[in-house]
């Protein structure tokens, strides 16, 4: 599937409008099977979609290991994803009790408990991060964000080391962004304890919490982040990033081991 | 409580790092309690709560009216907000029937449901505008965006005639500042039939769908729409415009009643 459309829209500049085709973003309702049971429409690009699954699966703790997946069948003409589980946990109990909270869904409770979990969480060590790498990598990071050049619609999430970047995925949500670069990342199999995601959206608890559930111990934005995502980082350990353009960032945590 | 927070952070220029004081947006969770039940947490800014809470009830379904809201009681501290309505629907009957999608919840088949009612609801008129008053509004938007300029961490959202701003809400979430519009445009009992509104982030067709329930005819992005906004867009018959910035703007539909 596409992940754009060229439409013919109408365009105006000072005072003349002419018609054009211009390429909008695929915006792909995915429904998520959980052992046969309806799970979550996610609104997101039409790529990734096993990804995806996996990412959601894993950053809303309904499965903690990618092996619990048994099988895992994409029906994209349907908009549908299937997983099955080794472990079938009664879901209805897991969706109600236990799902975190976007804008706009989720039991509040739910939202607490994930909070006091993360906040229980402390990373063992910072790794070193370079301010140079850091900036290099998102140069590079922005660089190949096609998609968002074309369309204007979408956020980008991507996984790297030191010095390359290991993934890069866009979408229309950056939170669907972030659950396709860990899905991947889950699934290549990678060590995530020493490597770094960059993200173009905002830092908001919820991304934070979804980087520290991971291990991930670097989170570097280009946008701003929210207080809540800044006291769980002082908290946690994670390092935090924001702001990152050109050849300026902010270090909003773990400035110690930023070696500059 | 403060919309933003003002603390200690290193800042990195060019090889050279300083410990500098900045704004940083505040996130708060705010629970919604709907006739003693839990609802949903949403992480928002911490103002325009009651407007927030009704909003989303609109938004999503919970109540058709506001006057439906028999008491609407705020516990900032807690963060908290109790309404209790006259006629009592089964919550958790709603809850898991009805519930739209955001990016990370819902069940899927009410997505589809939300769709359908959408893609059938038809825009008796459309009302014309002027591209250079859209514009107008947009400058006027921007220079009142502070708290983006202050943190760079929030979405705008307004509510205009065809030449003045009414409403002009900020949250760290586009959709919390859109329910926040449309709450406090309902409370203040505006006519929203000839009125437009302006948002400064992506329209999604979740976006669209909450302008399409309240019938406003128009709706201005200086971001880009999804594939699937500009078609639920073309069906319903709402006037959608994106990119709207400095001299220019698309229009996705409705350019007949866009007055050159």
């Amino acid at each position: 599937m596409n992940l754009q459309n060229r439409i013919n829209i109408h365009k105006y500049i000072s005072g003349k409008t002419e018609e054009i085709s211009d390429d909008v973003i695929t915006e792909y309702p995915l429904t998520i099977y959980l052992n046969d049971e309806e799970l979550v429409t996610l609104l997101c690009s039409p790529d990734h979609l096993k990804e995806l699954a996996v990412g959601f699966l894993l950053s809303e703790g309904f499965i903690d290991e990618v092996d619990e997946a048994t099988s895992i069948d994409v029906f994209e003409d349907k908009g549908e994803i299937h997983v099955s589980t080794l472990i079938k946990r009664p879901l209805r109990e897991k969706l109600m009790g236990k799902r975190t909270v976007t804008s706009g869904c989720g039991k509040g409770t739910s939202f607490y408990n994930v909070l006091d979990a993360v906040r229980s969480y402390r990373y063992k060590d910072s790794i070193e991060t370079m301010p140079e790498s850091v900036l290099q990598l998102m140069r590079e990071f922005n660089q190949n964000s096609t998609l968002f050049r074309e369309t204007g619609g979408t956020h980008g999430c991507a996984l790297a080391s030191d010095d390359e970047i290991l993934i890069h995925i866009e979408d229309i949500g950056r939170h669907n962004a972030m659950d396709k670069v860990i899905g991947k990342a889950r699934l290549m199999g990678l060590d995530l304890s020493d490597k770094m995601v960059l993200t173009t959206g905002r830092v908001s608890s919820e991304i934070l919490i979804k980087a520290c559930k991971q291990g991930i111990p670097v989170i570097a934005s280009r946008s701003a982040p929210t207080s809540l995502a800044v006291e769980l980082a002082r908290e946690t350990g994670i390092t935090l990033i924001g702001f990152a353009r050109g050849d300026k960032l902010n270090i909003y945590n773990n400035f110690p081991s930023i070696r500059i």
